[in-house]
């Protein structure tokens, strides 16, 4: 592994000793898939750094692991799933609330009836039995991580790479992407960071094949952000696009001066300047700063996107939407709020989902997306996409070989689950 | 105690052995007073019934004791916290974000410094630090537990029943209130239910003196609802009145029809007809309902509640707003909805918070507002209020002669926590 990551020693397990006799599926045997085990491990972030509002050197990411009574070339399928960086420790959430209603289920409930296959979409409405209504925040990460793990064993179980999964459940565009766009998101305040070291950075997002690059603004003075976005954009090659993001800091006479100031610059976008709810404050800024707003991270369910979109006055033709399915309930909310979005003017190519990870690239191919964040070398190995596939022009290609998530061919990534959960 | 409760076989201490020198501050002994241990527990909420949205019958109520090193009495000062009805397990946040933080906070940071009595103000900022913008729900929750055994420690420590405490703390009111309008939710949605029953369930609520009663609505047909709301109606007395609960439930046509039908009777309020965060719903409703509105108990921080100022058309002269404190972040954040509130023409008197427990109540009356939700005989021992202060005239008295929220003047609660963590 590039980063040793440290395992914390925690593993819940749900439904232990419950394994049933092995369905074959790829030898057609009759009877429901089923899930025979689910466990919980966390394990550290292990990134030292911070952005304006927060440090990332404490954070954990919750794991879990599906195991079913599917069996593929020998193999029982099992389904991993985790969390994007930010929200964590949702222990209590998965072990008391969401995984013990999925556990109660009857595997009969759980499956597409046609193909005795489990439905991720029906789980999640399984997960959701008892939940009160409002409080969008780490319930949705709770949900998201598990719909993460249950939609990579649908997609092994039935020998299909993750998109191709999704594409065919949800159907929202006549065929998934072959590549997705992507930037890299970076430009952190680091303890001893300098102009040089941010340079260098950028960089080095340049020659692993990114086109596009995003920094942080808000940590510093606005003299001293605009020093590090001058920087960064006179050694950003013709074609090469540099957003700014203010993770939710400012106030909005704060936010105002900042747009003032990068309407000087031909930025990518001008991202979360305001908290993600003061729509109202969204909706001044989009008056006011003639160039891209992107926000949505910190928006968790539809409710929350429906109000963006009915109160927050963003430009459905160039503003951007960057909800994230794995923070936010999973794929089939991501459908709702798509919905909820292209019934207002909006357009699936306006969402870029934060992650940066393999399941946020599969869903952005399989529904259309503009786009998928990326975190070169941080978050790992979370974060990121399959081994020695390169960022060529600013596009990563899905590997079309891997069933489900692809997380069997993340080096780093596999052999982390595999020890969480050996 | 009346509802024997199964006490879960889970502890998690989180500075165990760190217990100092004996701060006693009824001898007037120098330095900061200092957190000496957090313990976190769950007990089961031992309620078995539903309303149209949610059955409560698996759920826990997470219970954390924040040790000390005061000493009054004898006695070290030990702050009770524990979460209101309707979201729980928590686990994970208060162990792995939230309480470290406070345990790796300086004890002068944490304090008062011309008192040196521990401020929760300032610890709800130290307990955030790091915490992303938006997805207030769970989050919420766990904050909230913490903060109201912080104020249960300081008043305690300073020999203050909590109204008093929070009063001195935040000056919202010229003196704080020494009853509180409280009203009985009952009305659920038993299995074996009947109209009787309902009227049975109703008379008894009179019968412990309050005036003012609610049932629950939307988990049967319109037609099976009114028959419920004339059947209590029927036996309610002059000056009584009758509340009806939705629980978010309803789409908007569903809750115009039920607005349109409830528009025939004299009721106390329609609470909850939608979702919570359907701000437009809400807006729509307060132009077609004449009647009172009322919504709330699913916002958890000041940006919801400034949303639902701002986007919700609710008639600040007439409809109710029934934020939890105790689930939202805490005293200090609801002061801060206060404060949103009242700079758009709102009262503290339209407040009235749901939650029906100790805290709450004290949170009312120090703050001035119109009253506390209550639930005669159900989610005991963390609902209700102090033994032997009966219900007159719809009203219960403040104890003033109870240091701390109260919780060792309800013997069923106070035997609790004491068996959680003995």
């Amino acid at each position: 592994m590039d980063n040793p990551v440290e395992v914390l020693d925690k593993i819940v397990t749900l439904t232990n000793g419950r394994i049933g006799p092995s369905h074959l599926a790829d030898e057609q045997e009759k009877g429901p898939m089923r899930i025979t085990d689910v466990k919980v491990a966390e394990a550290p972030i292990g990134s030292r750094f911070s952005n304006a509002v927060i440090d990332f050197s404490r954070m954990t990411v919750s794991v879990i692991a599906v195991e079913t009574d599917v069996v593929v070339a020998g193999e029982r399928v099992v389904g991993y799933g985790f969390n994007s960086n930010g929200r964590y420790a949702q222990t209590g959430i998965l072990t008391e609330r969401v995984l013990p209603r999925l556990r109660d289920a009857a595997s009969e409930v759980l499956v597409d009836p046609e193909t005795g296959i489990l439905d991720p979409v029906t789980a999640r409405a399984v997960m959701m039995t008892n939940e009160k209504p409002g409080g969008h925040g780490d319930r949705a990460v709770a949900v998201g991580i598990v719909d993460m793990a249950l939609w990579d064993a649908v997609a092994k179980a039935t020998g299909r790479p993750l998109y191709q999964a999704l594409h065919d459940r949800f159907n929202l565009v006549d065929k998934p992407a072959e590549s997705v766009w992507v930037y890299a998101a970076g430009g952190y305040y680091y303890p001893d960071g300098t102009l040089g070291s941010l340079r260098d950075e950028i960089r080095s997002y340049l020659d692993l094949g990114y086109r596009d690059v995003k920094i942080k603004i808000g940590g510093a003075s606005l003299a001293s952000d605009l020093e590090r976005i001058e920087g960064v954009l006179a050694i950003l090659p013709d074609g090469c696009r540099l957003a700014v993001d203010a993770n939710g800091r400012f106030d909005l006479p704060t936010a105002l001066s900042y747009a003032s100031a990068l309407s000087a610059y031909d930025l990518l976008w001008y991202e979360e300047p305001c908290d993600p709810l003061d729509y109202l404050s969204h909706a001044v800024l989009a008056e006011e700063y003639p160039g891209r707003l992107a926000t949505g991270e910190n928006l968790f369910a539809v409710q929350e996107v429906r109000n963006l979109a009915r109160h927050a006055g963003l430009r459905p033709h160039q503003d951007i939407l960057q909800m994230d399915p794995s923070l936010s309930y999973g794929a089939a909310e991501y459908a709702e709020m798509l919905g909820c979005l292209c019934a207002r003017g909006w357009q699936a190519a306006r969402c870029c989902p934060h992650g940066g990870h393999l399941y946020n690239l599969a869903v952005a191919a399989a529904f259309g997306l503009g786009g998928c964040e990326s975190y070169p070398r941080v978050f790992e190995p979370f974060g990121g996409f399959v081994d020695e596939q390169p960022i060529e022009d600013g596009r990563v290609r899905l590997a079309n070989d891997l069933p489900g998530i692809g997380i069997e061919g993340k080096a780093a990534l596999h052999d982390l689950v595999r020890r969480l959960f050996r």
